[in-house]
């Protein structure tokens, strides 16, 4: 990889000075190592503030005290904790914060005066309600990369470390809770769920244990599921981003990245010991987030009434001595976001001949330029780490999904597909499409005819 | 402010050759200009790949062909267009860039070789359905900060700059839906609320207007909302967040910044123009995102029983003349992430003396270093956007929201508190906290014995 350099005005407010660089053409000094300012500003926390500090354009190789990653190694203690601090920098072993793109609000918080950026959070009784693992899946090379198995159990493993000073956040928090959907309320009274006060109380209230899980990317790994050498995955992830952290291109010792994303969510019915028993019959559903269905209803697509069916099929199945799972990811709009989902909405709603499924994946792709980027490479990582071989009972009729599992070595038994009375009229439109682009489906395949009918509603309707 | 150097190795790997810096001394050269490098790599998108091109770690002031915004102008062409592209560099006008964190997911479409980043979104059809604005609010100094009033607009107004080259992005969608709330009709079915076949139909779907909205944040008077100056919110923004995009600190000249945050999503019910119109009835929730309650009913706190009131509250206000508006904002776990929720949550439910109202606080400040993140501060901006003047019932007990809203100028006229069976029992430890430090009530302030009080279920209950 040849390097060379171009300058850059760290203070650019005088932009017709003589020392003002042109950005078209590169620094004559050729310096390999030449790609950090730093710029003295007055203190912004107020106690023990003493005199101003740099800020560090970007980060150093070879600083004193950050502990090395062994990724998928053995045991914790060889694998090493996860540093994401911003604290002390020197500890920092990643690229990348904690809380996902919640860092930005932390920032606020600081400059707000609310927050000491020395804060170390105190873990006191914060551990784990439920252990999960270890399993022989958290040191199987290439198994997991896009989490980090330990991230429950850092107060515990990593104590020594804690003790020695270094922030070490949880990355993975897991607790236990009650549920109570009104759907499952509406089971309970026309009969198709029972109560039994261990599952599912009288009163519609389900048992849960859940966790919270936040990205922590081994880029090697990552580019390998994604086909591409790290070095491009390390450019496009800084570049297409418009520029979001220059460690990935200038870092290359550090290979872990927490990137600012929403992470996933696990809702566990039943024992969460018995994910990892292919004798236990699982019931599990990826779900990936729609919060125009999920939260408001909206009756364009199944989300909502899939995710609903599934938490009674979990229920169900723990019910009968199995366990269920829920696993829940913040990918909103096929990770295209909400902005551009609702762009698509009028596109495909004032389209010449009506929202149409043969046009559906069509209209998506011309705004967004591609037909989803959920990418569900990733997405098995959560099983393995849950020590998961064999789900007897997927809810989800998508074949990207089935593939990336069973692809990952996970066995998967039956497919349960959606029930017809529950798909709303206006979400006819993208069963049909699925269905004709390889979702599973126990029924008939619409043909070409069939997906030429305007379905959808037009958006005066 | 003063300016100088340290040296980074963009090629770590060889940390013991004679060309690696020390990381803890300053380069002896003083050059204010020398904070970008340049590293040349294969291209990855294969079409028309010519010769490797070079990665620039950050960018130049005084580029060609960036188009000025005027934050704040009274018309679009004066303000003129957010571009935040990563096609043609030299267009950016602003730091980051669209749709929030999901530009990482673009950035794996890219690195799969599934999306050509050349590709320019077709905004055929997409326009909103309903015209938001302009209102005089839009040119207000300093009354909206941190959304792009004409972001909805882009294809109409700025259709010269996008005919002439410039790739232009909706920051904000406005479509229509047909949402349908278990809660809404069991409301129908008790007699709550009634179907007018307009606003309700039978079948329990109400009619929304709705608009998705991505952060655009002008700094300068974001920092004046957060008390503090923009050089040190640009500072903190860099270092709190692990060093997230250099541009905040090295390109004062661009001050306006797309944070990879999660946006907001507005549900208007009833005619959105009437929002504007002080004499027409408003009612209004503004309501943070809550996974856990929202989509599955957690009954640890009050937050979808709350939404579900306020939805079903807006209807009736629809129905009888009025216009009825949901704000919701993706701020998960008071914008600490759900991770800091559930070790909150475990900390709560194992502290000596059981979980408490007088602890509630304590507790989230111990893990988190601060009771909340979510700095109600720039959250008025979307009313304003609306045109709105008055809120005549405010569906929320917060002061914190109360305050941000009138002291931006908007009137608030009933506040509407959760009816108290709609409080789960897990949640009054939430509900006696918050009166207890400042929400609006109508009835009785929990003293300090109730407080002290364990009304939460333990951890194993």
């Amino acid at each position: 990889m040849s390097v060379d350099t171009v300058s850059s005005s760290p203070n650019p407010s005088s932009p017709g000075s003589p020392s003002a660089p042109n950005p078209q053409s590169p620094s004559s000094a050729a310096l390999p190592d030449a790609a950090a300012a730093s710029v003295s500003l007055s203190p912004i926390y107020a106690p023990n503030a003493g005199a101003p500090r740099h800020i560090r354009l970007t980060s150093h190789a070879g600083g004193f005290g950050a502990l090395p990653i062994r990724w998928g190694a053995a045991t914790a203690t060889e694998r090493g904790p996860i540093v994401g601090t911003t604290t002390t920098r020197a500890h920092r072993n990643v690229i990348g914060t904690h809380s996902g793109s919640y860092s930005v609000y932390r920032a606020l918080a600081v400059a707000a005066g609310a927050l000491n950026p020395q804060h170390k959070a105190d873990l006191t009784n914060t551990s784990p309600t439920d252990l999960i693992g270890p399993y022989p899946q958290w040191s199987d090379p290439g198994r997991i990369v896009s989490l980090d198995p330990w991230g429950a159990a850092v107060a515990d493993v990593f104590s020594s470390e804690l003790a020695a000073g270094y922030d070490i956040r949880p990355t993975i928090a897991v607790t236990q809770a009650h549920v109570i959907l009104p759907e499952v309320i509406e089971a309970l009274q026309t009969g198709r769920l029972k109560a039994d006060g261990k599952f599912l109380t009288a009163g519609g209230a389900a048992m849960v244990t859940k966790a919270a899980i936040e990205p922590v990317w081994f880029l090697p790994e990552v580019a390998r599921r994604f086909g591409c050498s790290e070095t491009d995955l390390r450019r496009v992830l800084f570049e297409e981003t418009g520029g979001m952290y220059p460690e990935l291109v200038t870092r290359s010792d550090l290979e872990v990245f927490l990137p600012p994303i929403g992470g996933q969510t696990l809702y566990i019915f039943g024992n969460p010991r018995d994910l990892a028993n292919p004798e236990v019959e699982l019931t599990a559903r990826i779900h990936d987030e729609c919060n125009g269905s999920d939260v408001f209803g909206s009756d364009i697509c199944t989300c909502r009434p899939y995710l609903t069916h599934a938490i009674e099929e979990c229920i169900r199945g723990a019910q009968r001595g199995g366990v269920g799972l829920i696993a829940y990811s913040r990918k909103e709009g096929r990770a295209l976001g909400e902005v551009t989902k609702f762009l698509v909405y009028n596109a495909r709603k004032r389209q010449v001949g009506g929202d149409t499924a043969d046009q559906y994946f069509a209209r998506t792709e011309c705004v967004a330029g591609v037909q989803d980027m959920r990418f569900q490479e990733l997405m098995p990582d959560v099983f393995h780490w849950l020590g998961i071989r064999k789900i007897h009972r997927l809810v989800s009729m998508s074949n990207l999904k089935f593939d990336a599992i069973t692809g990952s070595g996970i066995e998967i038994g039956e497919r349960v597909n959606i029930p017809d009375e529950l798909i709303p009229a206006d979400a006819r439109v993208e069963m049909d499409a699925k269905m004709a682009a390889g979702y599973f489906t126990p029924g008939a395949v619409p043909d070409a005819e069939e997906l030429k009918k305007a379905k959808g509603r037009g958006l005066s309707e």
